[in-house]
C-alpha cells in the first residue's frame, strides 16, 4: 500500500499532464466558481450608496475602539490582503487574540464568519471584534454614544437608514460595515481567468497544481467560489498535527455547538489570496505556504506529498490572488466635546 | 492696571469691529500667508513621482515597525487631521509616548520638526519614531532588511533613487516619506480664502477673533504660513500652568540645547487644522480648544481672556481648517520568506 500510493499519484500526474486545458477547465468549473465582478446585495437586499459610504468610514474609524487607535482595518488590513500578517492579532492593551485574523477579502462569499463559523453573516461578525475585550474592547452603548456625538455621522446614518426611527444603532453600524465589506472582493485572479477560458492565465506548474489539488482530495474541503469557507471539518482528520500548529486549548467549533464531534473542527479556510495572508491556520504558527500545504496533505489526507507536488499545489494557490480592492483613505468627521474620551 | 486692561481690550474690540474687511485683511496678510496649493520641492530639490509613490506606500506600511502593526499613519492619522486624537500616542507594547502626536498636515512648512524642534526637516524626523522604543521600536538595519526582502520595494527604491548604488537605505526610506509628506498640505481654509480676498469666507465672529488674535499678542508666537511652528518659546512665559498641563519632567527644548534658558521651551504649535487635533499642548491634557485658548491667554499673555474673547478666538481658529488630503489606501507588496517576522 505504501508503494501503491506514490504510483497512483504518479499516474494521476501523468493524466493531468495529458489533459487538455479544456478538460482541466471543465473539471475545475464543476468544483469552483470565479469571484463575481461586483456584489450589490446582502441577503436579497440591495445596498445603497449611502450605506456603503458610511461603512467605508466606519471601517477605518479607530473611535469604534475603546482606545481610539484600533479600527477594523488594523487587523483586516486592506493593504496586506485583508488580514494583518501576524500570528494572532494584537488588540487593546497589546493583548494577543486567540486566533489568526481571517481575511475580509471575499468574506461575503463564505457560508459563515469566524474560524468556527459562529457568526452567520458579516453584520453579525462585525459586532464581535468591537466588543471583544482582547480586540477593540468597546461596548455597543459606548459606540452608539460616540457615533451620536458626531453630527456628520448622525446625518450619514439618517441618509443610510432613512426609514429607521433611531438610525444610529449598533445594528446599523454593523450593517453599514457589511455594506462596505461586500465591495472587498478580488475578481480577475489568474485562476478565475483560466476558469473563464483564458488558457494561458495559468502556467504549466499551476495547471499541474490545480489537477493535483483536485485529484489529491483537497477539494473535499476547499471548493466553491472561495476555494473553502463553505463547511466545517476536523483539523487533523487523519493525523493530528503537533500542538504548535493545533493548540490543545482551542477546540474550534465545539465552543459553538457544544457537540463532542465538533472538537477541533474549523471552517475550511477560504484560500482566495492565500499567498498574501501568512501566517497560516487558526493558530497562525506556520509562515511558509509550502509547509502549510505539506501539513494539510499529512493531517487531512494522510499523505506525505512529494516536494514537487507541494511546489505545484503552492504555485496553483498563488494563482488565487485577484485584483485587490482600490479604496480611498477616508477623511473622518471630527469628534466633539461630547465624544467619549479614549481609554 | 487691572482695570485698564479690560478697557483697553474693549477699545481694541471696538476698533476691530470698525475696521473694514480690507484693513483687517491687509494687516493679516502682513503676519500670515495662505497655505500654498501644492509643494513640489524639498530643500530646493524637485521630488519625483516615484519618490512620492514609494513614500505613500511606506507611510501606510506597518512593517516599518517591529510588531508589523504600527505604521506612520497610526499616530499621524490622515483620517483625523494628521494626528491621533489621544493624549499621548500608544506604541510598541502599548507603551505611552511622552508627548502628544503633532499633526503631519502642513508639517513641511514648519521651521523644524517635533515639539522641541530636534529634527531640522521631515527626512530627519521620519527616522525618529521608527527607532523610538516606545513607538515603532525598530532598527535601521532591520528596516532595511525588511525592505530588501520584498522585491517590489527593491524595484521601487531603484526607480525612486536611480543614481544610488545602494538605493534601499534608511536614509532613502526617510526621504521617500518626506516626498509623500510634502503633499499633505491643507490649502483653501476659510482663513486663507479671506487672506486672498474673499470677504465672506470668515463670519463676523471669526473676524472679531482674528482681530483679537492679532491685537492680544497671540501672533508673537503664532504667525507665518502655519500660524506657528516657526520659533521656540517658553510655555508659561508669564504664568506657569499647572503640572497637569505642563508636566515638570518634560523640559522641552532643554533636552536638545542643554541651555538653562531653554527649560520648558517648546516650538510654538502650528495652529493649522487645530480644531481637528485635540487634545492640546505637548502634554495632550486639554481636550477643549476654548480651554486651551484661555490657558494660553493666561500663561503666555498674562491675561484672563473674557468668555466672548475666547469664543471669538476659537471661532477664528476653526477657520484654519483647510481641505484635507485625498489619499488612496495603497496596496502594499507582499512579504517573502526572508522578511523578518513581527516581534
Amino acid at each position: 500500500m505504501n508503494r501503491t500510493t506514490p504510483l497512483l499519484v504518479g499516474s494521476l500526474l501523468l493524466m493531468a499532464g495529458a489533459c487538455s486545458a479544456d478538460e482541466l477547465r471543465d473539471r475545475a468549473n464543476s468544483i469552483f466558481k470565479p469571484i463575481p465582478e461586483k456584489i450589490t446585495e446582502v441577503r436579497g437586499q440591495k445596498i445603497s450608496d449611502e450605506q456603503a459610504i458610511l461603512g467605508h468610514k466606519l471601517w477605518f474609524d479607530p473611535r469604534l475602539s475603546r482606545s481610539h487607535i484600533i479600527s477594523c482595518n488594523t487587523c483586516h488590513n486592506l493593504s496586506l490582503g485583508g488580514g494583518d500578517n501576524v500570528t494572532t492579532s494584537i488588540g487593546h492593551g497589546w493583548q494577543k487574540g486567540p486566533r489568526n485574523s481571517p481575511t475580509v477579502l471575499n468574506a461575503v462569499l463564505n457560508a459563515a464568519q469566524f474560524w468556527d463559523g459562529r457568526a452567520k453573516d458579516l453584520q453579525e461578525q462585525a459586532k464581535g471584534p468591537v466588543q471583544a475585550s482582547v480586540e477593540m474592547n468597546n461596548t455597543p452603548d459606548r459606540v452608539v454614544t460616540t457615533l451620536k456625538s458626531i453630527p456628520e455621522y448622525v446625518e450619514e446614518f439618517q441618509k443610510a437608514f432613512p426609514k429607521d426611527k433611531d438610525p444610529v444603532s449598533f445594528d446599523n453600524m454593523a450593517y453599514a460595515l457589511e455594506a462596505f465589506e461586500i465591495s472587498l472582493t478580488t475578481p480577475n485572479s489568474p485562476f478565475d481567468r483560466f476558469l473563464k477560458g483564458e488558457d494561458k492565465a495559468l502556467d504549466a506548474e499551476q495547471k499541474k497544481g490545480l489537477a493535483l489539488f483536485m485529484d489529491a482530495g483537497c477539494i473535499a474541503c476547499h471548493n466553491g467560489v472561495n476555494v473553502g469557507g463553505q463547511g466545517y471539518f476536523p483539523f487533523g482528520l487523519i493525523k493530528r498535527p503537533g500542538a504548535d500548529v493545533l493548540p490543545e486549548g482551542d477546540k474550534g467549533r465545539f465552543a459553538v455547538t457544544n457537540t463532542a464531534s465538533d472538537e477541533y473542527v474549523f471552517r475550511a479556510a477560504p484560500l482566495r489570496n492565500v499567498a498574501l495572508t501568512p501566517p497560516y491556520f487558526h493558530s497562525g504558527e506556520v509562515w511558509d505556504l509550502k509547509e502549510a500545504v505539506a501539513i494539510m496533505g499529512n493531517s487531512q489526507l494522510g499523505r506525505d506529498l512529494k516536494d514537487d507536488e507541494v511546489t505545484a499545489i503552492t504555485a496553483f494557490l498563488h494563482s488565487l490572488t485577484g485584483d485587490q480592492p482600490q479604496v480611498a483613505y477616508p477623511v473622518l468627521p471630527a469628534s466633539t466635546h461630547s465624544t467619549p474620551k479614549p481609554e
